[in-house]
């Protein structure tokens, strides 16, 4: 288990805001993309490590507690038959965030169908396959915790203008 | 322009709190379900048409105004190369939230892929292709705003437990 | 809840052995072609309606006690991010088999892929899309309780006897 | 041909319970992880090359006297047009698990297909592509074997409580 | 059984020179094109259903005989998990044509991965899915059978005329 | 920014014809291609980066402007949820050729289905997925332009009479 | 073959400046959208059945005298292995415009596949599957032919301000 | 241009009577898989780049006098949007069999359905995609010259057993 607190490696007491869980240890190299950002804003996050099929008592144990253990946002990124997400919403009414994670033998497309395509009744909000969805499911979950804080709100946008910055300036070779 | 509120057919004037758009007239068959959820939970909205191809200076107007009007959310459907929930998400940090329309030519695989896919630094959270995703869409809406609205948490939870006690009290024939 | 035994509408209070789950009513028109089967086997079975998503409490229950309550087979079919099967398997191990439901939207591609390509240490043996998954998650389960009960193996053996003399026979227009 | 038996590389006499098949060489890299869990659960076992289209008359010997010999489960791996799970299925009744090798052009969704989409009446239960499907096959396998065999179900139940350990006790770098 | 000849309807004792079979009696509303175009062209021949899962006896004995029954050609067609046309030619070397049948819940994707991603070695030739496709396979027969039989040729060539005149007489609406 | 003229490297101050642009530096290795080509036809044209989502208002003066700055086409490449193309087109009527290019988890397919679905009313003019598509967008826009330039013209046929007659001497190995 | 001018049913003997071309009869049920939008620009047109496969010298005749009869686009539907847009762009330098008709066993990712992957060196521009795609490239044809004809795109512009009006005016029930 | 005759590298000046094709040099490293084989039978072949879209001309000279130059059988490979088998089926009525090159943005999806899913009227034999296809269409271009020419079709058969004794004699590491 691991803590980040507002700025990389800095270790906090506070307690974790979001929860950034994955299947297995080989997703966290798509995962600590959405850790990254998330101490990029100094939000107070944990990363752990929450089977679906091999801790499924563990997965509902942290689902059931996620929103008395102060959790406002849980990240969840999985590979092949990804019920981590889906699993975790099921036990909460915490907003889910999944990951597909790129599986190595359809190039995502099982991971991605798996989270996304939820029956009606309990959401999973999907993001991209892979890195890419990993960042921009950390960067919704800022402009969630934004909401009802405006400072975290104004970081986005200067993120975001940045981010515009930073294309505008780019140069072809 | 339609305004729901607090409960179906109820006109208010009170401002919407999620904008639930679509890019075509057709999307609406799959984009009431949004709507209906919405007003069953008395949460006030608006159900618009904003095509990002055919309108793209309307929809600019609305994305870049969401937030000035009060929209807290925006539920974004549509179909094909569907731009529409991407193109608010670039002007806008409100959350966003897509909706894969059924296309009539690749089963809804072209909307899923065309919203899903976004690049790193501009998050959509998507949802299911058709119905089933404009139902959970409004329902990740409604937990989005409970966050800071005790009761409407409480609705959600309540929600989720008729929906558990239906399973359980359904017969097969 | 319904008991199906030794023969079709004969009900017995025997314990069923098989138990045939899935997701939502409407999974009852592919999955009852599994009960039949069993029905046409006489073996003991129920069928009963579990959802991952809407009822994780349930799952749970119902896979736990799986083994105590005598049930040496379940069939469990499920669409789209068709979860239910790899949770029961991961809370028991007696032997799942899956059947992914025909979805809506794609073709159930989906409902195969998030059934079939479970992680490594939780296996679900997964049967084709649709009514052909179920006769044949059916036929399988009775092939693993003929493996020490010679009447029901010899039973299936005569099944596809007739079943092959029925190619046989078959006419052309 | 290969004899494994109760650990690895311990030659016994003891008939073999399950065949693992394939339907060629280059498919042992993925089928060996099959004969690994069984080994490493000490269930005697042959591992053998049985070709559906190269060695047809092979491949029927080898499934019509599977019962015969002894076989309990058969364990059939194959990539492409994968037809051996299928056609050993057609000969006997003993319980036929497939496994979609990773094929290197279409991503195993070929062998995926070919194998678990099988016409009502003749049932092969399917895993995932590659390693990961072998590896479950073969923790299938020990689960239908361990029905009659309470030690062997003994050595399953705990295979999956240090499974979960594992994964509690994995921490991210 | 039934056999054509050299005109529909008209029944005739010669030896039939193309076979064409297929999986179950629903996949005749398919072939029955490919039956017509050999009449249509006077080439005896059969159709005949034989199941490479439900009969795998019955399609051995086929392969096996097909060349010393006199067959020039084999038309095989079968959908889903299409094991037929790969297991006939792993019988005979006497050509075999393959025609995936249009399946009821992958489009035919699934018969046509499983018919033509056939291993090295024992080749298929393969057709589209569906009717296009027997009518293709037969003509392709004819092509064959008129090798050494100028007459045939010529049938062919004089078919290929009217076909392209058939294009440049129609007028659109 | 980067401007090419008449042959590579020569820069030039004529206003650009043709505008390439694409949504990220990294798919500079795809569209410099299309690049190349036009400095080999000695088209005045320009390279820039305009991301839809990171700089939307950029896009937007980027596509109104394109008519008054004398852009004849624009080239727009961009992978995944590919916005780009589309986008530019929803702003001006200036010729719009899109080009997938190759993303890092599905091949590509999202791109393409991204760029080519696009709704009635605002078309793209699509090519390949990846460099061929870069070469075919150029070489299209070459044909426009040479629509009222004979010496374009001429040098096109020229080209494809090149083409031709590198084919016909190529010798394998 | 049939004439088009400059209104729907007003016949002239103006000289077609786009030739709209399809495979097969059956394809005119999309490909007369694209007709329909020529006629309202008064475009002159001729819509003609040209098959790649049924009558190669007709096309290979049509392709090679576009230019000197005038044609200044051609517009090539077709279906399946849709070899007509990439053949007729094989033979001329006039630009083609590609429009994947809707398969009935792919839902059109054959068509569209077969049309866009062209090889670098002969470009062909591809729109959407079905009549979406035929409407769009009857558009990208007027938007061509408008380069140099002024009142063309100005009626080009009024026709987005109109379809940008109807948007904004539409209302959901 | 190449010749190969009756045993590798042996030229000889007997006229080819298969034609091996491909569209590009790159698509030889595949194709030269057919010439292999051919030349292991000792059927004189020729190998030759024939490019659908970059030169139509000679495809059609090459397909058209592919009769009278006395070509028995034609094997075409070619890779994304694949016309070259297609095309040469339209204007000859000798055998065309079609080997779906591995494309570089699709794992040759492209290629494939490109080939193999012709319209009624003109067929075109398909095989796998890549090394596998080119092998199994020369195996079939074998046994159709051998059905008039006995040692050749004992050849056949003789390759057959030795084919299914080394799978017999093969052993696992």
């Amino acid at each position: 288990m691991i803590f980040y607190c507002r700025g990389e490696g800095e270790m906090v007491e506070d307690k974790p805001r979001v929860g950034v869980i994955m299947g297995s240890k080989s997703d966290w190299s798509t995962m600590r993309v959405a850790a990254e950002v998330l101490a990029e804003f100094g939000i107070t996050h944990e990363a752990r490590i929450v089977s679906a099929h091999r801790t499924p008592e563990w997965l509902r144990e942290y689902a059931q507690q996620a929103r008395s253990r102060g959790l406002e946002v849980v990240i969840a990124g999985a590979g092949g038959a990804a019920h981590l997400p889906g699993m975790v919403a099921a036990y909460t009414t915490v907003p889910v965030l999944g990951v597909p994670v790129l599986s190595q033998t359809l190039q995502g497309l099982d991971s991605l169908l798996s989270i996304v395509q939820m029956p009606a009744g309990v959401p999973v909000a999907t993001f991209a396959i892979g890195q890419a969805g990993a960042r921009n499911a950390a960067l919704f979950a800022v402009a969630l915790l934004g909401r009802d804080q405006p400072e975290l709100q104004q970081a986005l946008q200067a993120f975001r203008q940045r981010q515009a910055r930073a294309v505008m300036e780019d140069t072809l070779p």
